[in-house]
Order: structure tokens, then C-alpha cells, then sequence
């Protein structure tokens, strides 16, 4: 990607303040390099390259597609406390920094928020620079009585290389890991949109938001196009506890490789293995979100209701079957309008947080979670 | 920028159908290459340079900056009738055709809505490629009894070089123009906001947004960093009619060189000039937005806190020397939330959304608007 100089970013939005940033340059920083093992987010801990979201031993199981994005960060996370006001990112990634219709920011950037009580959470602005180290500067953070907890979220559509944080050598900066033992996550397998496509910035992508909303650990298991319910991943992530378990796949079922009979096929499957090792751990099913386009291009409004009936179907069989614990929420429930989506395929900010929003009162109002 | 090949999309994603789009390239288009004249959305309509927001006669009267900006064809759109079940779009820009925090799509990208009923539009979904020559590809768009009119919005952050639109040879294209006599536009003043930054797509800018909801024309004059309340803009636009007059200037008095006591002056100058030549027409001064930032960065809080006693005081002080029609959209109704933006100061899609509903909320409510 041509990058914008940030002179030229200062020229052009007139927000930015480059006076401010080359003065920070002559204060002395401490940099703190993250090691993987220190990232959140995921289920297994050991066995994982770098921030990758599967272990190595899946590489060998899954398709190449699936491996490869799984080496994108979505979902993932650092916590740490300081005491800093001033606070630096710098990391590499590999891969493209941005998609035609993505941003940087949100294919390549990270995203840090803090939590100031049980729910307030509050959003940090960073001066960015994407060049070949890509940079992030956060300054004038009001002080407070005690550290601060920070979330950074990792970015989403891209693989990072190594990365590090920087405070001011008077301030601390200590790396926490959430506690897995306090609290089992929800487990989302899924699509694109469950990997983050289309956020402008990682904090925005649907399951990030749901995490923040519900206080709660999340862990995206979303593989851009290659959400096919495959056992692999079926066989990884059911070694795990869970606090519910939710199959966000049918949007990749319209692939000309796969359609409505697989699907069914596959999320039957799907079922019964999960069911065969989480005996009551709720599960939820997930229909096709729907597309912005539906109303006109009715080609694209016949793929994503075959394949809500095959939900519709499969989730009465279930039921019938005497399946316990099951449950789904349908394209009604999210609701997505026309102008939810950057492409009709992929939602915009504003569809995430509908997203979420749907996901949230469904989770609450059926009681799935504590 | 480097281009994400289609095929690499295709496999991305798995949603885009690359056969479907080779049997496209047999069939016969007939292209129309849009004249510039043929635009919508802009005052002038003569001495007029390509798809340029402000006449030629300009270019020696404004700040170089608010030229360049000028030719960006934010809030422009061409509007046509067709029978076409496909359309295709091809353009060329001068420009950066994306930017960091701000997708291709939304910088370069052109967006198809379609008027199916006083108030049902319809988005219609494109294959784009964004290469030297930007594509955009519609197809299976159902047939209706009468000829549908569709609303193609141009670049929001770029300069469009030509562009023209292709139907099938069976098919007819009509290029409409609004009838400017028969309703007055809105008028907006104001900053890179206002321009678009950072929608996702140009139906997403908030003017665009909301010209939709309240079907009625908005003459966009959004100037990136440089919406600053200046003489030749304000000369330009009041020999114009207009429905109502909206200021939305004050996220770029943040700027170094400006600060809240040239907005005081300024605000005042710019109403005193406006109302000499509308003596009644009303005139809508927007407190800024905020941003997401403010509640821990608190230097970023006073700016805006600042500048919106700016506004109050000159809005009371212009009420007690007996301007009329005279109003104040506040930052408390505009209402943005902490995931509003993408960087802290450019709202995402969901922030565009808020923007358009306080807009509009405000402008029924006072009826402001016929």
C-alpha cells in the first residue's frame, strides 16, 4: 500500500499535531518486547507459534486456507496495567496492511481501550504511522489514583511478527494474562464476518465488542471464507470448557463448492460431535446474517434463505431428536438493515455492533450465560 | 496502493463469483461517458471544471488548500434511469485511492442506490476493482414494470477524472438531472466530517445519509481541515437558495492556527454575512461532535468543550440582537459514543448513522424543512 506521510495526514485533517510528536521523541522509553505466550484470546497456551491462533499440531490437520488464516490475529489481545500517560505500540505484520474495502487500521492496526470500572470502558486514540514498523502513539492519558487496565486488540487481518510497547522510563508497565480459570469463554467458529471483516479497527469487530459489552473472555475461532464446520477445528476447540459454544458458519456455505445439502450435512455432524463431548454446554446456531443487496439481486437473497431453511430444519430435528441445551438466533434477530454493509457481504461498523447487539440480548434473554 | 488481485479476493473470501464475471466480459456494453454537466448536487452549474464542487471563477478566491479539496466530488451523484439486470461503472481518479484509516472504497469508490418508492432505497451490490481504471461490476438486479432510477454517489476523497457507465446492448440508460427548481437544497459548511471522513462508501457520508432520508438535495461543502467559516465560501453559496444553512465548522477550529476565539469571530461574521442576503432563510450552527477520546485524553475534551461555549455564546448573543430563524444543533444531541469513530476524531459508519439521525430528528422537530 502507497502510505500516506504523516505530514501529509496533518495537511489534510488538520488534527493531528506534529509538534507534540517530535517532542515525545526526546523522551527515553522503555520497551517491552510481548512474548506470545503473554497474548490472550485463544484457547490452547502452549504448542502456538507467535501469535497465531491454532497450535502447531493443527497445521498438519487443517486445510492450508484455514492455516494460513489462522495466523491472523483477530481476537486476540494483550492486557496490561501502567500507570503511563504516555503509552507507544510498535510491531511488524506480514501481509497486506489493507483491503480495498478495509482500512489499515482495522486489517493491520491495533486497538487499545481501557477499563475504568465494571463497564466503562474507555477507547485510547493513538497518532498511527503504517510503514514497514507500524506505529502507534497515545499520549495525554489522564493520570489516576491506581493503574489503569489496558486492552490492546491485535489486528485482524493480518499476521504479526513481533511486536512491542513502550512507556516513558519513570512510568511501569506490567503484562498480565486474564485468569482462565475464572471464567470459561464463548467459543465462536466462524466466518469473515466473525473474523472482523469489515471493521475499521479490531475493537469493532463483532465479537470483540460482545466481549467488551458482556465482560467476558471470547475466543475467535472466524476464518475468512473457510468457516466450513471441518472437524479439525470441531475436534480442537471441543477439548476446551466452554461457556457456550456458538457455529457462525452458514455465510461460507455459499461457496459454489458447498451449498445448502452440505451444509446441512455438515452442521448435523457438527452437532453430534460437539454434543458427544459438551453434554450441556449451550450451543447456539447461527442463521445467514443476510446481504444489504437482497431487496434487488435476488440470486443473493436465494442463497442465504436455502441456507436459513437448512438452520430452520436442522435445529427442529435437534430439538426432535431430544438435543438439549440448543438453541438459535435468526437473520430477524440481527436485524442487519441496508445499511449495515460495506460490500452487501461484509458488515461496516455499524453492522458489528448489530452484530452484537443481537448476540448480547439473545445470550441474556435465554440465559446462556451467568 | 498495492492491489488485492480479484482472484486473491475470490479466494479471501469466498463470496465473489469470478465465472460469473467472465461470462460477463462476452456480452455487449454500450458505454455513455458521463458529461460533467450532467452531475448532481452542486449550486453552481456553469464555469464549472470536471467533477469539481466549486466554480473555476473560485480558484483564485480560496486558500489553495480548499481548491484541492474542491475537486474531491463529495455529495456529487449522477442520477439515471434503466432497465439493465446489469451496470457497470468505470472511472479513473487523481489521488490517493485509499488512506490509513479509510478504506478504497470510501476514498475512490463510487456507490449504487436505487428508488424503488418514496422512501424505499435499495443498495445495490458491486464487484470493484480498484486498479488504474477503478471497475465496478452490478449484476442479477431484478426487473421491475417501469425503468428504476438509481443515485450513483462519486468519491467522497478523490478527484474523478472521467467516468462513464455501461449497459447491455438490449438495454436502455437515461442520465437524469434533478429538477433544481423544484426543491431548495440543504446547504452544509463545514469539515473533513462533513466531506465523508471516513465512511466506507459515499452513501455513507452523513449528508449522503441523510439527502436519503429526507429525499431532498444536500449541496455538500466540506473542506478536510479546512472548513473554516471563510469569506469566498460563504460569498459563493448565499447567492444560492437554499431550504436551510448548516455551519459545521468547528472541528477544524482545533487547529493550531486557529483556536476558539477566531471561531468566535468568525461564527459572527459568517452569520452577520449570511443573514444579508438570507433574510429568512433558516441557519443551523452544530456544536462539535466530540470525540471518543475525550472522557481519558483530556486535552482533547477541553478543544471541543471550548469551542462548543463558542457556539452557545454567539447563538444566545445572535438571539438577543434579534436574528431569527436562527438554531444550534448541540454535541449532547448529535450524541456520539465511544465506538462512533475510527481514529477519536473521524466518525465510522455507525457514526455517520448518528450524525444523519440527529440531523434529521432536529430538522423535523423544528421544523425546519417543509
Amino acid at each position: 500500500m502507497k502510505q500516506l506521510s504523516y505530514i501529509f495526514l496533518c495537511l489534510l485533517f488538520g488534527s493531528l499535531n506534529p509538534i507534540e510528536a517530535d517532542a515525545q521523541v526526546q523522551e527515553e522509553f522503555i520497551w517491552t518486547k510481548i512474548k506470545p505466550t503473554e497474548v490472550n484470546g485463544r484457547l490452547a497456551d502452549k504448542d502456538i507459534d507467535g501469535f497465531n491462533r491454532l497450535p502447531l499440531a493443527l497445521k498438519s490437520e487443517v486445510r492450508e486456507p484455514v492455516w494460513r488464516l489462522s495466523q491472523h490475529s483477530a481476537g486476540l489481545y494483550l492486557l496490561f496495567t501502567t500507570d503511563a500517560e504516555k503509552i507507544r505500540v510498535e510491531y511488524k505484520v506480514k501481509g497486506n496492511k489493507s483491503m480495498p474495502h478495509m482500512p489499515a487500521t482495522g486489517v493491520s492496526g491495533v486497538d487499545l481501550y481501557a477499563l475504568d470500572g465494571p463497564s466503562e470502558w474507555r477507547w485510547i486514540r493513538g497518532d498511527f504511522r503504517f510503514q514497514d514498523t507500524i506505529s502507534y502513539n497515545y499520549s495525554g492519558i489522564s493520570k489516576r489514583s491506581s493503574e489503569r487496565v489496558y486492552y490492546l486488540y491485535l489486528p485482524l487481518y493480518t499476521k504479526v511478527e513481533w511486536l512491542k510497547i513502550g512507556v516513558p522510563k519513570n512510568n511501569n508497565l506490567e503484562i498480565k494474562r486474564e485468569n482462565k480459570t475464572k471464567q470459561k469463554p464463548l467459543v465462536v467458529y466462524g466466518t469473515s464476518i466473525a473474523q472482523g471483516a469489515c471493521a475499521s479497527r479490531p475493537g469493532m469487530a463483532w465479537t470483540n465488542i460482545l466481549s467488551r459489552n458482556l465482560a467476558r473472555p471470547i475466543v475467535n475461532l472466524g476464518f475468512s471464507g473457510n468457516g466450513l464446520l471441518e472437524e479439525p477445528i470441531l475436534d480442537y476447540f471441543t477439548k476446551y470448557d466452554a461457556e457456550a459454544i456458538i457455529l457462525d458458519c452458514m455465510p461460507n456455505f455459499t461457496r459454489d463448492d458447498m451449498g445448502p445439502e452440505q451444509a446441512r450435512k455438515r452442521l448435523r455432524e457438527a452437532i453430534t460431535l460437539i454434543r458427544s463431548k459438551h453434554k450441556k454446554t449451550p450451543m447456539l446456531l447461527v442463521q445467514h446474517g443476510g446481504y444489504s443487496d437482497g431487496a434487488l439481486q435476488q440470486d443473493r437473497n436465494q442463497l442465504y434463505t436455502s441456507l436459513n431453511k437448512v438452520v430452520t430444519d436442522v435445529y427442529h430435528e435437534m430439538i426432535e431428536n431430544g438435543v438439549q441445551h440448543i438453541y438459535m438466533l435468526t437473520k430477524e434477530e440481527i436485524g442487519l438493515g441496508v445499511d449495515a454493509f460495506v460490500d452487501g457481504t461484509h458488515p461496516n461498523d455499524h453492522g458489528m455492533i448489530q452484530y452484537a447487539r443481537a448476540y448480547e440480548k439473545f445470550l441474556k434473554e435465554q440465559q446462556l450465560i451467568e
